[in-house]
């Protein structure tokens, strides 16, 4: 085996033992609010044969695949989002109970270009319904995402929503009815929070035809109401049921009390390609700039790829290491914290099995407990690993304690010790720790 | 967007709900008995740059590495196993405190021929010492080990230890010391449990020049006992500290009361080459032939290679996949699951925000709680869904019930029926959760 440089592929991280701990802390809050709401979860592979995949984020997205053969021949890649891998699922096991409430908690791959909170491998976690086109299930999951958020202890934060058909509306009224160029203007538009509108209408000056008069449309479309909307900016026909869906879920955001973080913003766009109606971003108030954190949306095409007959879906996705990033910047989230409860020293050689019957019992008693494992070394230097290692407990098991059948413990705080039974010792640390 | 069939690549495979409540709970107990011995938890990519894998896994493991080139050109990686990305990390980060007690959960991928229990990508969960060579700490990982499985349920198995020290000795009394060639035999002795002793021969064979009497002796050792085991077998400066360790775990073993699971046997080699000591595999008492389960060893020279000094380490690895199919061909796992407790039926639009209002207060109570999505649905068709969804309680928040800000609870087993205020019903069905 030969040295090598080690390093981490860029846009790549590793999560050391500090920052996981806030991880695992927000995933536990994260899917215990999926549950809550009757969510079931559901794993795929990383893996997919790439024709599942392409052609679901535009063109763009796909160039983003990490995309190779594999050692038998076939065309894969490392899975985009978590939402065409459902749909293939669906596809797959016609018999699943409808509708059908999953939640995935995963990595997902892309090869994007990495900035501040944005990196090329991240967990999504998902929430969707699938096998129903009733408005209420387009509510349940911007309810279960506003949850979520309250649930992490943030509360500074907009959920803007938007429908397509608004959008398609407008493009119909500007002339854009060509839906290859629809979807390229788009995802030009959901560049507008990232790049701003000067860099927007640049991207859309290669591509459209429009008129002086028409950006000024747009732009004052995007910046503008839902009220100002009416048949002079958009076709009506086209817009109407997403501007009566906008105004539904407002009214429902009202009845549960999340109206305060719920916006209807007309220049959401969500620049993939399988969105249909209802879709919704949600920034950090405190982090402008900063890109959205939780994004989702209607996506009622999509399972018709894979399956007989259609089948209307909807979902929302939480960026969760965006997130983290997010709340550390904002000093949100503390890493501090001790692997253990419990540091037991090992004596000498001769008390060994009896230091590590301790242990076993602390264990066995529901308590996180190290062992210090360089039997015999000097006692101060083993209190000191105890020190360095943060357990707020010391627990001595040398000979004398073996003899009687007890063992010390050290209050690491209070530098009180006591002689009990192990059983005791367990109560004791038990109870201190409970009331801490 | 186009159709296509869906179908999930040969050796990877889908996780749908009923089964992944099992694994979900599996990986809970898993983890929560490695805190319980202070370890905490690591995340690392999924891609590695591939000189950082390579010639970890001998020449067989790094053909099953899903390798290519990255759209930046970048020869990367999927890991193969969490232990060399560990090694990695600490080569990366030297101020990480020592010993570096860590676990990881996570994903691997070997593109290895799929068989019973056997798939191309698989969640590993392992725990590591980093950063002593006592081997106190080789037996914590044992210890660990044999919790978890207990923990699960599991009592039918064997811990089979063996140390290469041992197997070293005997390869020099055989006259093999060419390095390499130590390596290709023990990756062939490694298969024995898997395709028997008469196949390992031909590979031999293969490979070496042994006499008859070198084959039997070969023999012998491997289906013999350890105290049997003398100069005349081994070279017994080279094997002395491994029979001595093997003999301290042993004694240790039964003062913590594992000894019925652990057994010495010296046909145990791991094929992997970076294991220098003790090595360890579990195989289920009641699927012979099935293969390992958790394995794991001593590996001193592997984090020198991305390290500035030697930094001896030690692991063990429980592959929760094939655990699970494992313990699902043994009936020890069921899936059968209600996705939700409560079910809230929505009578018509009217009632639809107080159908709405009341689910979310079950939520928030810490009840997990599905909303019909259908409003207005027949109440027979919406009692039938409840019913089918497995909730043992249906909440019906109709008209009546809004107009006196009540709700009716239906206890789905006892068909028994109760009209009480939210809160009262909140407290009747948690109370009958905690009482099931």
């Amino acid at each position: 085996m030969s040295r090598v440089t080690p390093r981490v592929l860029k846009g790549f991280r590793d999560y050391l033992p500090d920052l996981m701990v806030s991880r695992e802390r927000m995933l536990s809050v994260v899917t215990s609010v999926f549950e809550s709401f009757g969510f079931t979860p559901l794993a795929t592979p990383a893996l997919e044969y790439t024709e599942i995949l392409t052609g679901k984020y535009g063109t763009e997205g796909d160039k983003l695949l990490y995309r190779f053969e594999d050692n038998g021949g076939r065309d894969v890649s490392l899975r985009y989002d978590l939402t065409v891998p459902l749909a293939r699922v669906v596809g797959q096991n016609a018999n699943l109970p409808r509708p059908f409430r999953r939640y995935q908690v995963a990595p997902v791959w892309r090869a994007e270009k990495p900035a501040r909170g944005r990196f090329r491998e991240f967990v999504q976690c998902d929430v969707d319904i699938v096998g129903t086109g009733s408005l209420l299930a387009d509510f349940e999951c911007m309810q279960v995402g506003v949850s979520v958020l309250r649930e992490l202890g943030v509360h500074d934060f907009e959920m803007r929503i938007n429908d397509r058909r608004v959008l398609d509306g407008l493009m119909s009224r500007l002339g854009i009815l060509d839906e290859k160029m629809k979807q390229e203007v788009l995802r030009s538009v959901d560049k507008l929070p990232k790049i701003g509108w000067d860099k927007v209408k640049v991207e859309l000056e290669a591509k459209l035809d429009l008129s002086d008069d028409g950006y000024t449309a747009l732009h004052t479309f995007l910046h503008g109401n839902l009220a100002d909307v009416d048949e002079s900016v958009v076709d009506m026909e086209i817009a109407a049921p997403g501007i009566e869906a906008l105004n539904q879920l407002m009214t429902w955001a009202k009845s549960v009390g999340i109206h305060e973080q719920l916006v209807i913003d007309l220049s959401i766009a969500r620049g993939l390609d399988y969105y249909t109606s209802t879709i919704y971003e949600t920034f950090l108030g405190a982090l402008p700039g900063f890109g959205s954190v939780m994004s989702g949306g209607r996506y009622d095409d999509l399972l018709g790829l894979f399956s007989k007959g259609d089948i209307p879906a909807v979902g929302i996705s939480l960026g969760v290491d965006r997130l983290l990033a997010g709340l550390i910047e904002l000093d949100l989230v503390g890493s501090e914290h001790a692997d253990s409860d419990v540091f037991v020293t090992v004596f000498d050689e001769d008390t060994t099995e009896y230091a590590m019957q301790v242990a076993t019992a602390f264990r066995r008693g529901g308590i996180r407990t190290r062992l210090h494992l360089e039997a015999g070394q000097k006692m101060g230097k083993q209190f000191k690993a105890a020190a360095r290692s943060g357990a707020p407990f010391v627990v001595v098991a040398g000979p004398g304690e073996q003899e009687q059948q007890v063992v010390r413990v050290k209050d690491m705080e209070t530098g009180e010790q006591s002689e009990v039974s192990v059983d005791q010792a367990i109560d004791f640390v038990r109870s201190k720790l409970e009331s801490k």
